[in-house]
């Protein structure tokens, strides 16, 4: 949307610039960097999460562009543009105008046609390569676009960071081979990497799982931060990964030979997991060690809404010691979405009894359930397992009927389920899954995604090409995203401090801010030769130039704007001198006549 | 949306390049530019009127996007971005949410709030320096952007030059003085007519009325066309208007002491105006001089849709030899809407009798109409007249009944209207409003609107501000857009020929298309060293180095994608040169040695 020129002088001139700073936080800005942004004069709210781009904010977001840009070119991307505004047909092709429900912006034309506002835009770039591509010699091809998407969040917050008007770097690899697709993909991740390092921001990738998008390999560039509303998860010995890829690992069976037959007991009074392993460690002691939560099994019956409008009760088991992560559980169940069972779905199976529910009734053992009602047998709901249950662990749960648990209930020998599921929260400590230690858990802003789509919406849509024996073959993809507005909002997160903004100097709106202060007509005089001066060397300057504004005005405003270098040209003067400091660093006094060679070289070493 | 680099090489290999020329016209593409811009592989057609931007699309895009914006920043314009999904309550508060009935597209979010697609900003830029300023003393200032705009057009036609979504800058001016207002206007206008000679474009800069905009003084920039969609006159002696603007010069009045009374005449058999004018030439004729068609007055009933919904009947009395122009009429009416009376309008008013309408029951006359059915009275209908019913003119017109007319009717003796309407066909051979001479009709395509808005929007939305004596006062803006999208389709249309495009140099995707016919592997090789050395001084370069196309087939992709110089390397190289000519110009041999410096010359001198 804006051009950044990196190293064509410039001087803003504050008392001519369009920009209003303000003193006081606005009052729905709950986090830094859309305090700042928004106090800085950058960015102004137009609707919920939709914000104008003024002056300064548009220099900084010109300048993040354009180093998207020259990596993805660097790397053979070519540019295209596609339109926002799309027709319905494509979207309804892949299915995802339905799966995509409540966060699609739909729109009807005057024909009544339908229309949707682009959230990402894999099903256009591929009909465009179907339309112009067709052998194996065409390819492979990169192609990529900087272009505004929307997304109807159902709570857009942190401003820019999750906003419902947006910009994204998009880009596609086709190939005709895995081997192709798998360079691609390596050759955006390492493009990935140059583009967080050149923007100043640091950045952790993290295994994911593509969710919606289908697909197999899968990372996500996170900028780590407190604010971030990924969690993400690493251990000492290097292994990374989004919360929702963490694979739990899988314990060795247990022998269960031993083990003693399942019993069913009165568990009066346990409302709680607690005051059930209190009464198993009172009543049912274990010989080799006490019950603890983590020895009960947990049904959480849920309610799945699969993208063709069914809705389907399913019951998940895990360790009582741990939640259901509902994050983890969408990731899994994509692109069906869950939500925990209601009455209704109580009512249609009675089976389920509250608090008590056990595997009797559910899955491969009740796979002809007798209604207690109404005498009528039929299948019993799906059943999926945390992967903790392996076989030969024992299990207090649930004995399906009132007041009453079953103890010692060992699965694979008493029961199983119809398969497995990451559902389960992932804790601070737990294992990582290749063996590199304990993990820890934090926070991070999603900056950007990298996936082996592969052939998926290729398929869906016929693009095809001819091999080298005369055979056509579906393409494989990778889609790559780079939050453009959300990295800019990422930056301010990181780079920032009580007083204001703090931007690393490629993405500045400039590297010099230059203040006059005082009321003689020479300061005003040597601070215009000074930004003329620096200018001529191809040095940005915003230059204070108000002629009625306070010393402390202007202090905290420069302060605000977060530019790197400050220069202050005001009582030291008349010694000769002026004052030359870092954005949060110490001052030092600069002759007058060497400081335009001083500041140019500071801000060269800044940009090298 | 993209970035152009004036002076840095570049090189696109057409091995690589993601673009694929058609040799048959598309079905659909009526003009040149969008035949050409579809065949040469710049757009694609993503929905009706809707384009994608391939590479080289996007190129010429970027080139012609960073001429208006240097030209922006030169007369002091501020670069900002809004939205283009924007809540409704601003453009309630201005009455466009209606105004724009069904160009308009609205969508409403998951909470069932209403929003639009900016077809234009504004209100968004009102409130915006509403928001940040306060002062007289913050003023002038002009802000602008480049941003995608949406317009549900009717018919789309003509690919991008009337598309539904389009890119636009558009620039606004606000001040506290009139003056102030006419220097921003100046302004713009001086910065217009260097973007337009920069972009290589002929353009004539007409008046034009501001219509639905509101405002005064208004002027068009046209790019002189046969395909386009505006009618413009003008005059050897310099006069130029939009036919909408035009003025009709007023006759003076004519004494009527010695007119005759006038007299209703049955006139049986005139079914049309030549009848009646025969009839009354045979039966009544003038001592002075013939009847003629111009001597009637014809009363053309209308429905008008004003913008609260409330119908009214309107007649329009003109001289009986020119037709109603409906966009005359509508930019007359504006902002109502007006279309042909129909069956329930003359049923609403029986006083009205087809082919016999006359002043006796219009306007003032018929002030108090007493309705021939019901013998009740009530207001007449309004009657606006044409500027050429001047006092004293004698006109035949209908008598209103059945088979009768009336002869001798004169002007401001027997009839007056309420109000005089520019609703009038103008035609060639009509006399200038300037007296600069008889007015010629042509046709352009509007690439630029410049308007003096004046009040209307800051009065609406309450821009004020405090003014030298503390007073607040209503801001006076101005209103300024370039048709970007629109523009380049321009330049497709006056700079191509029956083979193809013929950019100019200064917004051609390149400025050297190089191609290498032959197999041996030292035309590649020769040619890929023109290639870097060009690259290397600067010039961009189409490289074609596909190894395996015919010559024919080269030149002819050469001439459709219409770069500025051809550079050949083949049969002429055994021989020591390469062959040099402009897109459609003459061949020149160049040694191989030479030929770098002598393009790089011709590069240089192109583009200065």
């Amino acid at each position: 949307m804006s051009s950044a020129s990196a190293r064509k002088g410039d001087l803003l001139r504050l008392s001519t610039l369009f920009v209003r700073t303000l003193r006081e936080d606005p009052a729905d800005a709950e986090v830094a960097s859309h305090r700042l942004l928004l106090r800085a004069g950058y960015i102004r709210r137009a609707a919920p999460g939709i914000y104008t781009w003024l002056p300064l904010g548009l220099r900084v977001l010109g300048k993040v562009e354009a180093i998207v840009r020259e990596e993805m070119d660097a790397i053979g991307g070519q540019e295209v543009h596609f339109p926002a505004l799309l027709p319905r047909e494509p979207y309804e092709a892949t299915g995802r105008w339905e799966e995509y429900g409540p966060n699609l912006f739909r729109l009807k034309d005057r024909k009544e046609a339908d229309y949707l506002l682009a959230p990402t835009h894999e099903e256009m770039f591929t009909l465009l390569v179907k339309d112009l591509y067709s052998s194996y010699k065409d390819l492979p091809l990169t192609i990529y676009q900087i272009q505004t998407k929307y997304r109807d969040e159902a709570r857009p917050r942190a401003g820019l960071i999750r906003g419902r008007e947006f910009i994204m770097k998009d880009s596609y690899s086709f190939d005709h081979t895995d081997a192709g697709l798998d360079e691609a993909y390596q050759r955006h991740r390492d493009a990935y990497e140059r583009i967080f390092r050149r923007l100043g921001l640091e950045y952790v990738i993290v295994s994911a799982v593509s969710g919606a998008m289908g697909g197999s390999r899968s990372e996500e560039f996170l900028s780590p931060s407190p604010i971030g509303e990924d969690t993400f998860v690493r251990s000492a010995g290097g292994y990374a990964a989004n919360v929702e890829a963490v694979a739990t690992p899988v314990p060795d069976a247990v022998p269960f030979d031993d083990a003693p037959a399942a019993h069913v007991e009165d568990t009066p009074d346990t409302p709680t997991i607690d005051s059930l392993v209190e009464l198993a460690n009172a009543r049912f002691p274990r010989p080799d060690r006490p019950w603890t939560a983590a020895d009960t099994l947990k049904n959480v019956v849920l309610a799945v809404t699969h993208p063709d409008g069914t809705r389907e009760v399913l019951v998940v088991g895990l360790p009582g010691d741990r939640e259901v992560d509902v994050k983890r559980l969408e990731a899994a169940l994509a692109p069906a979405e869950a939500e925990p069972a209601g009455d209704a779905d109580f009512a249609a199976h009675p089976e389920l009894v509250k608090g008590y529910i056990g595997p009797a009734v559910l899955g491969p053992q009740g796979a002809q359930v007798t209604d207690p009602q109404t005498g009528e047998t039929r299948s019993a709901v799906r059943y999926l397992l945390d992967p903790r249950v392996v076989p030969g662990t024992r299990w207090i749960t649930g004995a399906n009927v009132q007041g009453r648990h079953v103890f010692d209930l060992v699965a694979g020998r008493d029961f199983v389920g119809d398969g497995a599921i990451e559902a389960a929260e992932v804790r601070a400590g737990d294992p990582a899954p290749d063996g590199s230690g304990p993990l820890e858990l934090a926070r991070g802003i999603e900056m950007g995604h990298i996936f082996q789509l592969g052939r998926k919406y290729a398929q869906a849509l016929g693009l095809t090409v001819l091999d080298e024996n005369g055979k056509q073959v579906v393409v494989t993809m990778g889609s790559y995203g780079i939050g453009v507005t959300r990295a800019l909002a990422a930056l301010a997160e990181a780079n920032h401090d009580e007083k204001g903004l703090a931007w690393p100097a490629h993405v500045a709106p400039a590297q010099v801010h230059l203040v006059a202060t005082g009321k003689g007509a020479e300061v005003f005089e040597a601070a215009e030769s000074i930004a003329q001066g620096l200018v001529a060397r191809g040095v940005e300057v915003i230059y204070d130039d108000r002629p009625k504004v306070s010393p402390g005005v202007k202090f905290a405003d420069a302060e605000l704007l977060g530019v790197p270098l400050l220069v202050v040209v005001g009582r030291g003067l008349a010694e000769g001198v002026v004052e030359v400091r870092p954005r949060a660093g110490e001052a030092r006094q600069v002759g007058v006549d060497d400081v335009v060679e001083d500041v140019a070289a500071q801000v060269e070493a800044l940009l090298a």
